[in-house]
């Protein structure tokens, strides 16, 4: 894997939560290939492709404001397992840390992802990413 | 942007809270240019040019000691969100762990920062760094 | 150094709590070189060579199984302070988060590492690691 396979995984990584946490539905769907898919335990089902992650990351961040809070998914122990010239598996772990007006900041939860990558239209996207939950016994919805 | 410019924007942010958290108030100054500028809600006014970012990191960490307590800058989510030859813009994402002796640590705040970089003496070099707190409204001092 | 390097030096940052936090205890030892030394003043002494950090691994994910909660070193801030062509000093920081089946997650600890890497074998392998505790006045034991 050359620098410039890592340098450019690493800017994905580091660009992603600030999609989500800031509201920018559709780039944050963007991180996902077309056919992307979404899989974790907190939420009943995955959610695939373009269009239904764009509505999940605008329901994720409406749902905090209306809630009077912010969500942030602090995203560390980033680990590129294995990558090719075209495909990747990413490892994470990822911390959602909740904080109302007024505070104080909250661990919410603390949980593992797993992704793989694929190169899409020149650019490296997330074909499946599985979040597993630190709290259950098994990672998660079975 | 090259692969040798993410890396050295990099190393930026990974030596940085070391330099304030452990008291090497010149080192972290010297991260900024020689105008640089700090402006966090957390504090009354910015910080401005190297002098002023010296003392303020030296009280940042005397106050600590004075206290019985460690702080430390705990960042994540790096994005270079854009970079020139010698421009570039930074976001991240910034937690502040309190840990008085004999413990426990706490996560005392969840905060945002966004930087406009510059090369200076050839190194990179924060210009302005806007500190955002999520338990405001608004982010901060208005 | 090269951006090869550092690129190198992050991977194994990045792989390395995966390792330990997933009871991959051998593959965590691997990233000592043969002769490596692991000192942490939340243990009694210094953890030597290869079989014993294995062991020890080993042992760590084991008790957390056996308490029914899982553990993640979260590892942040990491600063290659100098790299020669085959040693470098390393420092970073790191939270230890717990979380109990049905949780919540818990911040249990906040340290710093300090790592004197070698190259062994072809690959940047740990030397000596020392960690020092926020929570001890002296950052751990004397």
């Amino acid at each position: 894997m050359t620098p410039e396979t890592l340098a450019t995984i690493h800017q994905l990584y580091g660009a992603q939560s600030h999609f989500i946490d800031d509201g920018r539905a559709a780039e944050w769907a963007a991180t996902f290939s077309a056919d992307g898919e979404f899989d974790s335990p907190t939420y009943p089902e995955p959610v695939r492709g373009t269009a239904d992650l764009t509505a999940f990351a605008r329901r994720f961040f409406t749902a905090g404001r209306e809630a009077g809070e912010r969500s942030r998914h602090v995203l560390t122990n980033v680990f590129v397992a294995a990558a090719g010239a075209e495909t990747a598996t990413v490892h994470a772990y990822l911390q959602i840390v909740t904080t109302p007006v007024g505070g104080p900041s909250r661990l919410v939860r603390q949980a593992t992802i797993t992704d793989e990558l694929v190169v899409a239209d020149g650019q490296w996207r997330i074909r499946r990413r599985v979040v597993k939950r630190d709290d259950a016994a098994d990672g998660g919805r079975a």
